[in-house]
């Protein structure tokens, strides 16, 4: 596994242009939000085709690596599947998610929707995902995995090249972090001219129990936000990026995550899913407090939720 | 009443700057959206303080004229009533909103949190205004308009002055029109220099029914868009807008609205009200259709709606 380096990521984006959107940057004074810093850009990124920064990483893979006839194969029940769904109907190849029985009818019927065989299989991702594996070794399709792969990690690190082509380089970024993958492009693009801020659910802490552990260790994971920052285990590539680049983690429990979501909503119109509320949820409950001087970049990550949970 | 020249709009554009959002206005290729024209614009006007692209005409209105210590007054049970009191409460006045019966206690309870004394006065809007007509009187307030005072006008025109600083003059605008304050600032602002297009509610037709007698009339009003596009008649201020600067409606029946509204989440993560929806509802049922060159800007024009419709 290696570090993305900017010209890679660079390349990326040249390679994905074609396929994915380029999301808005909105620049808002903090007062805008209620924060006493300069300004907020948020980024846009949950009105990325398939709901989430996912799509960038799932494209350039599969337009860096020959595709074989058997398409692309995912072990997924959240953005990463539904990425992979619609990156392979898009460049119409053939593609087969595999989902644990605790996985969602409403997602299974997202999932068929693109274009996706699924396969339902185990109880818990885990065995899922031991299913994919084995049925890739018969099949022979392209691997897909959600957070830990170099083109993959390159692709999530296009959307910090946008952010600094339309800014300029923040003074600091928050992102949030399950698996790392959205966090490790990040920094491998700024290598270290920025402050990165992690934030991560209390209840998903990945990075924050490899830094305590001093390398990646399985974490038990729950909360509201589990469902897109449910990774176990933090990935090799992010592990290696938090070595080289220094990234500080703030945990946040479930009710500033879920106050968040719903203040996006009701104060600014923005639909999100629990896993892109953390970095304001940061902001908002003064679990981080910029100085008055900063520019703060905030990465919005994805929008895939029922709606309904916003009422 | 007057048209707003260029100069009125970019004055207020400065007068509100302090107060509203500057809205990010998203390009995309026209293929994003299974278009076939070159670039799509969409200006994201629904994420404006106050849920729509109101706020604008009423902090230009409060911010231009002398508020009597009664302060703000105005019959509205939507997006205008919503504006005023955001306003009001930004600007540290008083706001009375009279509202009829039929308005619904959510709308009520969102106005009070803004922290104005809502009125539930008559079967109809019509008694609501009468009576807000009538309390004016006694009180000496600031009567806001909905859509037809040129200070109100003149703030909504800001918008298209903002669209044009950042991608230039388009060659197409689509905005939908209700009593018409929207596309009668946009319309002064551009002056002739692009082809505006007025999307209607086939059940809510002012400018159309306008055109059609060569003057405003009143029209029965219902749909799915009733709630921001339901004014009875066109105002004043657009009516002379119309006949400097040709005005181009397009009717829409509630099931292309309904079905570009439930698209624009589907697809875009978009949660917009159904009034917002029409200009992409005329794109996608073909009642529009762009040359291949053309940049088609597209006001998304507000998003107080209730998440779970999306569901």
């Amino acid at each position: 596994m290696q570090i993305p380096t900017r010209d890679e990521i660079a390349a990326a984006a040249a390679r994905i242009a074609p396929d994915v959107r380029r999301t808005p940057l909105w620049r808002l004074p903090g007062a805008a939000l209620g924060l006493d810093c300069a300004e907020v850009w948020l980024k846009l990124e949950q009105l990325q085709l398939s709901g989430s920064f996912k799509a960038r990483g799932m494209f350039n893979r599969l337009r860096s690596l020959p595709v074989p006839e058997a398409g692309a194969i995912v072990a997924s029940g959240g953005n990463a599947g539904i990425a992979v769904a619609a990156a392979a109907r898009a460049l119409g190849v053939p593609c087969e998610v595999f989902v644990p029985e605790v996985s969602s009818a409403a997602k299974r019927a997202a999932l068929a929707a693109l274009g996706a065989r699924v396969v339902v299989h185990g109880a818990a991702y885990a065995d899922a995902y031991a299913a994919s594996v084995e049925r890739q070794r018969e099949t022979g399709a392209l691997a897909m995995h959600a957070y830990d792969q170099p083109e993959v990690v390159a692709g999530a690190g296009t959307l910090a090249a946008e952010i600094e082509a339309e800014a300029g380089v923040p003074d600091r970024l928050l992102v949030s972090v399950g698996g790392g993958g959205l966090v490790a492009g990040i920094a491998a693009w700024f290598e270290g001219r920025t402050r990165i801020e992690a934030l991560e659910p209390a209840r998903a802490p990945t990075l924050h129990a490899a830094l305590a552990a001093g390398e990646p260790v399985d974490v038990e994971v729950g909360g509201v936000a589990a469902d897109s920052l449910g990774a176990r285990r933090l990935g090799t590539i992010a592990w290696q990026v938090a070595l080289r680049h220094p990234l500080v983690s703030t945990l946040l429990d479930d009710e500033a995550i879920r106050a968040a979501q719903l203040r996006l909503w009701r104060e600014l119109r923005l639909a999100v899913e629990p896993a892109a509320a953390l970095p304001l949820a940061a902001l908002w409950s003064g679990a981080l407090k910029p100085a008055a001087h900063e520019r703060v970049a905030v990465v919005v990550c994805g929008a895939n939720l029922d709606p309904a949970t916003l009422a």
